[in-house]
């Protein structure tokens, strides 16, 4: 017979324990929420700094009004109010490769380009970025996280997490590639772009030690407390209905468009 | 043309909002992810003792070990490892009327059964308490949240729950009336049950004032981090694919058996 | 050690079976796609009516335009085009009880109607019927089927859904119950409401004796051939960001509207 | 104003069209399920052979007994029985690159190694496998399609299916090029390994002229129908309980792993 092991939750007749810890006596009411998800995904307690850093992140990436995964959200509570589980995972659906997806990507692709032996100046850093930038450029690829089609002249979270990370002393190395590739991308591209606050907030969970697979997870964490809200107004304000007419009332009915067969 | 209005995030080129504050000054680094969650869902910003009930609730619910939700989620990253928010998304599509229920089943239930006119002392309270087990029972109903299939001789959760929100002066009329619940109900039984540790839950965050629609969008909220847990282990100590293999490799086919189409 | 007992596919190193009968032999090249998924629902083969009574349903429940569902499908996609499992997923969990459940609801109504002695003429059915119809009426309860928002003169699956089941000898009694009630609940409500095309599906389904709990996996089944088409239609032709931007450069940022506290 | 095309659903007071035709008159009761799926999804009507090439496809991927789709599915019923909905695109989200994929990364796989100009015969498409098996060797990348981990002498589906095309005249540069691969890999891999069932069924696909976008869709829509059947199943004869049973009772708790920091 298979035996199944977990660190997570465990029961008796008499005890619930979480992480090893009881969960009634030294959890509840004792660790907050943010701290106690950093703590899930790593079987480590966080510091008190890695935590306010965490929730920081969390609240840069919550809800960013009607996004793509809020107007699903609503759209499908719409058609099935009998089930906010799954109003909530369809609109979770939609945090994948673009809407969401930077976060991960910029946190990969910083984790992927730190040398073995890190600089230890900006100069050293700025070494290192330029180099990048010029790598992707010849590669025509973009740098993930450079860039915002809406904060063209800076988004504001950028500069407040980074802020935030020195405060608590995790200022780490993906946030100092990340700040260096903001610093020397103009000589490469011929332009200042904007470091995405999406992207920063990668860095900085990359930073925290978090698992590189799970970086859109976070972001899917911070979503799941904005898609409740969003479900919350649409109960007390909807739009819903709107959204919905203001695509069907506007259809146009046109011909059939064959898909080619011709050739392979 | 359609206008759509939320006070939730909003954002122009050089700045960006939520719930009407600065995001970038305001919020990060200022507030902590269970209490934005909070004030997300009402629009209004918690005490420091709503956060901490709020937060204790969401420990409680946050992850039980191997619930189907655990293991769908494993199973789904399993399957299909392109897709971190489907893995996701596919465990809490469990978080439905039977696993993940009774929280908002029993907020919803005590808020119904609350007079007008509340009881003003303990005696009060179980009168009232009496009136309505008797009732369901009359109905061959039974009280949700009561009772629990493991915690036989009480779930820990429920009198620490009580404590923390006696502690923050949030001990209000839901959690008052499920608490003589607990005394009176042997009356009317003739048998001890638990006080329901996810059922505690759902009246404490009715005391906080939470709508009821949403009470099990606060259920899934600490699940998301609970799962996110069960995806970080299953990555670097998995069991997913020793599950599959324990039911496909124990399967046995048998005869079908057609669906009876006799009478109607 | 427990074992799994299933009727539907099974494989050994050189045969797999389905239902029994040998995969690739006896189902592949022979059995159609809706015959197989009534034969997968049953565990019966159906007979060829059947099927084109079922396929018929089918056809009618594919697709209707710009619903919610399709929103959803194409919103997702455009937010995470990596993962067309999750897109179609996200648009199945708007088939719920307003904008898919009708038949399902059609069908479970029809069937708790009916007397154990089933009528033997159109007048025994129209008595029924107008006992259902003032029953509900009196309740203040709709009759589930009855009314279409859009195809106020009649529905044209409804005849057509008839003429079928008719032709096939499948005119059996849920049908003939919904047919009673389009023919007297005008004597009732003083007004003459179309039969809804998607309630007469549910009706029909339940005639050919397929399990209620399931009707609205047979809406979905059909749904997702829809939605399918509505994907391969947003890659050639796109109109999910359109949608997108027609909400989010309308979106009007108001000030928050606090969750009411007051009472309880 | 924006205005949103489709050639799919569409309808007015009196009428409703599917693909430019009326949906009652001409398609209910006159079009096969497997037949309008096509329909839906190309916007061209498939001829008979090749809607019936497109059904054996979807009766090859429909069901495989207890996946780690099918036990999702169950699962997710099992603890929230209150959605068939959620049930149903749970076990989709399973649908992802390990245990469906392999239909379209072979179907991929196959198109973008045809060349321009295509081989007249066997010797010539012999020639073209051979390089591209050699390639991937080279290269240490799997041949997606080849092999299978249960049926090691052969994969039933796989002559069924060549069978199939060949009778309809759809055996096309696709299947040819696959059949190469499993006459020459043995000369590249010193071993003869199967043709995977799944895989030809992507080749199968491609020669339709499917959208390759689309051909993981393809396989879901299969299993929506299988997953369907495991419902209905499990509604009679379940076994969810005993699976979740069989893993919550084996867990054992371990002492938490806490993910390493060091390094970077």
């Amino acid at each position: 017979m298979p035996e199944y092991r977990t660190a997570l939750g465990a029961s008796s007749r008499d005890a619930i324990t979480l992480l090893g810890h009881d969960l009634a006596e030294d959890v509840m009411g004792k660790v907050g929420f943010g701290e106690l998800a950093f703590w899930l995904a790593t079987q480590r307690r966080p510091s008190t700094g890695e935590t306010r850093v965490f929730e920081a992140v969390l609240a840069a990436l919550a809800d960013h009004g009607f996004t793509p995964t809020a107007i699903v959200t609503r759209l499908t509570y719409l058609s099935a109010p009998d089930s906010v589980q799954g109003a909530l995972a369809a609109g979770l659906l939609g945090g994948g490769s673009r809407f969401l997806g930077v976060t991960e990507d910029c946190g990969r692709f910083l984790h992927a380009h730190l040398p073995d032996e890190l600089p230890v100046d900006d100069a050293g850093w700025d070494a290192l970025a330029l180099d990048v930038v010029r790598t992707q450029r010849e590669a025509k690829r973009f740098v993930p996280g450079l860039g915002h089609h809406v904060h063209k002249d800076g988004d504001p979270r950028t500069p407040r997490l980074f802020a935030v990370a020195t405060e608590e002393g995790l200022y780490g190395p993906h946030l100092s590639l990340f700040a260096a590739i903001g610093r020397v991308h103009p000589q490469v591209l011929g332009k200042t772009l904007p470091l995405n606050g999406a992207g920063v907030c990668g860095a900085a969970l990359a930073d925290l030690g978090l698992p590189l697979e799970l970086l859109r997870g976070f972001a899917l964490l911070a979503r799941t407390a904005g898609l409740i809200g969003q479900l919350a107004e649409e109960l007390r304000h909807p739009v819903g209905n709107d959204i919905f007419l203001s695509v069907d009332l506007n259809n146009r009915s046109v011909e059939p468009d064959p898909y080619p067969t011709e050739g392979i």
